[in-house]
């Protein structure tokens, strides 16, 4: 189980209601974020999500929507005695602005940084899941994540019991891949062992329309997507190499997703006139399972 | 008149309550900002307050809860395309500093910052006021803020009667100094006007006790003082250089005060405990016309 918080959904300005991007998921113990805008570490608190056990922040690009929050989050952890490292990872030259961010003024940190810069074609191995960061295509350098359960072992009892296996602690034997032998007979996990497709989330950051995000959201449970423009202002999301949410939609639907969530929405969309409906029906026309993030929103995905 | 706006009451660590620090005030047509913690753009527009039109920035010190609010303020003000200059004020370094936050990640700014280190003896012209920079204690370079409207001429109308002037446009040659000659007799400035105390304001940033304060806050119409802590901390207060409650009213007390706002209060003190009120009932007792700065606060001072 994965649990998402959307912690910020507006795109380069805060709102009253939106505040600037970042979202929180928990895979069983693990903690993690997705972008880090400003005022994070205040959204963490008021949902009581136990910030000081994030361990590892992926920065899609370096737009200081996507990363001021970064400094308080990071000087807070230190004040609150923060001893374990934290890992950073994002696209070329995150090292570079990782350590200028970190170092004005005068911040003595307790804890170490460790900063990864990652490009597609790379793997963040975190033991059941992986992050696979890929190319969007924004006017600077960026990145979209996958988070990637990893496919699970089980044994399918049926099978099992046929050859007399029922609760037997050879199993664990198979799922470490070994072949065994079992009253007599030669058993190899295929024989008895079944694979489950793991949990997969897609989050493009801030892109314009790609066929790259249809190759690795493909078949995910949940595709989270730049969502800036409504599908009227396409000329203006292509300028700024920003997706409108008929766009997000049509990735959606090709990557053949469960559910698509729109982020990242300009603040010219809001509840009062309508318009954020606008931008939300634009997209379930050609994508049904869409909802649009709101602060705070919180989803499971199992 | 000055308007003043707590935006961020906190000390280092935000609470669901208190944001970081920063203070606004609004002298005439012009607004200011006294620190800029992290979040204040967003707490700007909870109280709708014109961001755009902030044209000068103090910085008390630069630690990250005072400053680390500048990059995605200037961010947002060159989205919403400011042409103006913004002037930042702060101790040494500060040019560093400033530079070192504004060029991280890719950043277009369409408009200039002007960064202007201050130290005590200075003094920032602003026409009709003047803001006094003054050295305070903390564990790092830092500064203290005086407000201060400069003297109002104005005609004491008796005896301008005395000379036959009532209304005559003369009174604004005396008010430029000019010695004038009206119905046969001599008349200088000094004999018809009266010379008004402007509005004083003064704020410590972040400070131990130092007589300073007193020096600099003295006769102010509001002192606005660190008051990190409560009295039964001041050995911890004096390690980490802040100040306790009763200590910022023993420097109110001497330096003959009108009102004294305690800011900067550390997460430990909350209204459901009542802690938050021994904070500032400690403050009380040495110095009754004290007030804890919540965020949203708003005074005027005339």
């Amino acid at each position: 189980m994965i649990k998402i918080v959307f912690l910020g959904t507006t795109s380069g300005v805060p709102t009253k209601k939106r505040n600037l991007p970042a979202i929180f998921m928990m895979y069983k113990d693990e903690r993690m974020l997705f972008d880090c805008g400003e005022g994070t570490q205040r959204q963490l608190m008021e949902k009581n999500l136990k910030f000081m056990k994030i361990d590892r922040i992926f920065i899609s690009h370096w737009h200081a929507d996507h990363f001021a929050g970064l400094l308080g989050l990071v000087q807070t952890m230190s004040l609150e005695n923060r001893s374990e490292p934290l890992c950073i990872y994002g696209p070329t030259r995150s090292k570079e602005f990782v350590e200028q961010l970190l170092n004005i003024g005068y911040f003595e940190r307790g804890f170490e940084v460790k900063v990864t810069e990652l490009d597609e074609g790379d793997v963040v191995d975190c033991g059941e899941y992986e992050i696979i960061p890929f190319r969007v295509e924004h006017r600077i350098p960026a990145l979209g994540f996958v988070f990637n359960e990893k496919e699970k072992l089980s044994a399918n009892m049926k099978k099992a019991a046929k050859f007399g296996l029922a609760t037997s602690p050879l199993i664990g034997d198979l799922k470490e891949g070994k072949t065994i032998k079992h009253k007599g007979k030669i058993i190899t996990p295929k024989d008895i062992l079944e694979t489950h497709k793991g949990i997969k989330i897609a989050y493009t950051g801030d892109t314009k329309y790609t066929e790259n995000i249809v190759k690795f959201a493909k078949n995910a449970d949940v595709l989270i997507s730049d969502s800036t423009f409504s599908s009227d202002f396409e000329e203006r999301a292509g300028d700024f190499k920003h997706s409108t949410s008929d766009q997000a939609a049509q990735i959606a639907k090709k990557a053949g997703v469960k559910k698509l969530v729109l982020t990242h929405i300009s603040r010219r969309y809001q509840e009062k006139n309508n318009s954020e409906k606008k931008l939300l029906d634009d997209a379930k026309k050609v994508f049904k399972n869409t909802i649009l993030a709101k602060d705070f929103l919180e989803m499971t995905v199992k």
